[in-house]
């Protein structure tokens, strides 16, 4: 099955702008992508990086360029090759388990909801489904699926649900992955601290 | 097996206090507790409520009264009744699907992390096990397991992860619950609002 990776190169998680610098947003994001690659088997699966131009990074897959906005770009492909998996570059906590689970069911569009109403992950297994990256689009994607007669599921995995937005969700990288964003993160200073209330990031300065 | 739920009845949810009143934060953790009590099956589980006192809601299982500490609390448990599940009373997004998930390993700690770090269910089946709910707790069973040489396993559920503490937290009720929790919110008001960013909820006035 041919696996679409949407990556953004040029100007990456803007909303941890406040705790990482542009240049070191992209090295967080390459480290990010990398751990997605890593947890899909390429053996078995087409896998594909789409990426914003200019792009340099040197990477182990098929990487095609687009100046396309998401929406556009996922539902060309979903238009021309079903069925397709598009799983997001964000995800540092994915392992193979979760691509296990993701490719399992046999619904017409299989979810993977993220934290806060995005769509993380999907499989989609008949080309009359859209893609709508904009709003809270899980709950779009379940409305556009049922208005088409698709059947849906969704998947029920933390790992697949923490997309990495804000400072808090840094955190979760570094209590559950020992992967390359964890590494760029420990390499750059970073500790959980626990002010009270929910745990967030600190930054050791040396 | 036994299942506890500890249950703050009396100042519960206190982060949500700009969003709900006393009052409001007391019927929505109720209606959390009726969502979680439903998805665990009581005929074939032994299922106790431990509240803090007073308490005067009329539960369908057995309840006991408690002004100890939750860690203490549960570690009394353990001490007592192994194999033993102790499962948080503010998981509004629980099915009976994560319960079968959460019993299935056999390792001697099962561990549901929780957004943030937190323990949101776990299952120990040895006792010399102890808790320490304090602070970024996930890491610390981790750890306490390991220095007594027992096995552990991580349950990879966002059902299980959600435990709601800040409004954003609602938003997930929002959009992945129709239960008891749900319709409180809905009831109330409650709709999920997009100002850019992570979504929220906001709440309509009439």
């Amino acid at each position: 099955m041919k696996v679409l990776i949407p990556f953004d190169g040029r100007n990456p998680k803007t909303r941890l702008s406040n705790t990482l610098t542009l240049e070191e947003r992209r090295e967080f994001s390459n480290a990010m992508l990398r751990d997605v690659l890593d947890a899909i088997p390429s053996e078995s699966l087409d896998v594909e990086v789409v990426t914003t131009e200019p792009f340099d990074l040197e990477l182990p897959v098929e990487t095609t360029k687009s100046s396309e906005p998401l929406t556009s770009v996922v539902n060309e492909y979903i238009d021309s090759t079903v069925p397709i998996a598009i799983v997001m570059a964000d995800l540092p906590l994915l392992q193979t388990e979760q691509i296990d689970r993701l490719l399992e069911p046999s619904a017409d569009v299989v979810l993977a909801p993220g934290v806060g109403g995005g769509t993380n992950a999907l499989v989609v297994r008949d080309d009359s489904f859209s893609v709508d990256y904009h709003g809270v689009s899980v709950r779009d994607h379940q409305r556009i699926a049922r208005n088409r007669g698709l059947s849906t599921t969704k998947i029920d995995s933390f790992r697949l649900a923490l997309d990495v937005d804000e400072p808090a969700d840094l955190v979760e990288v570094l209590l559950h992955s020992s992967g390359s964003a964890s590494d760029w993160l420990e390499s750059n200073g970073f500790v959980i601290a626990k002010p009270g209330g929910r745990p967030t990031v600190a930054r050791k300065t040396d």
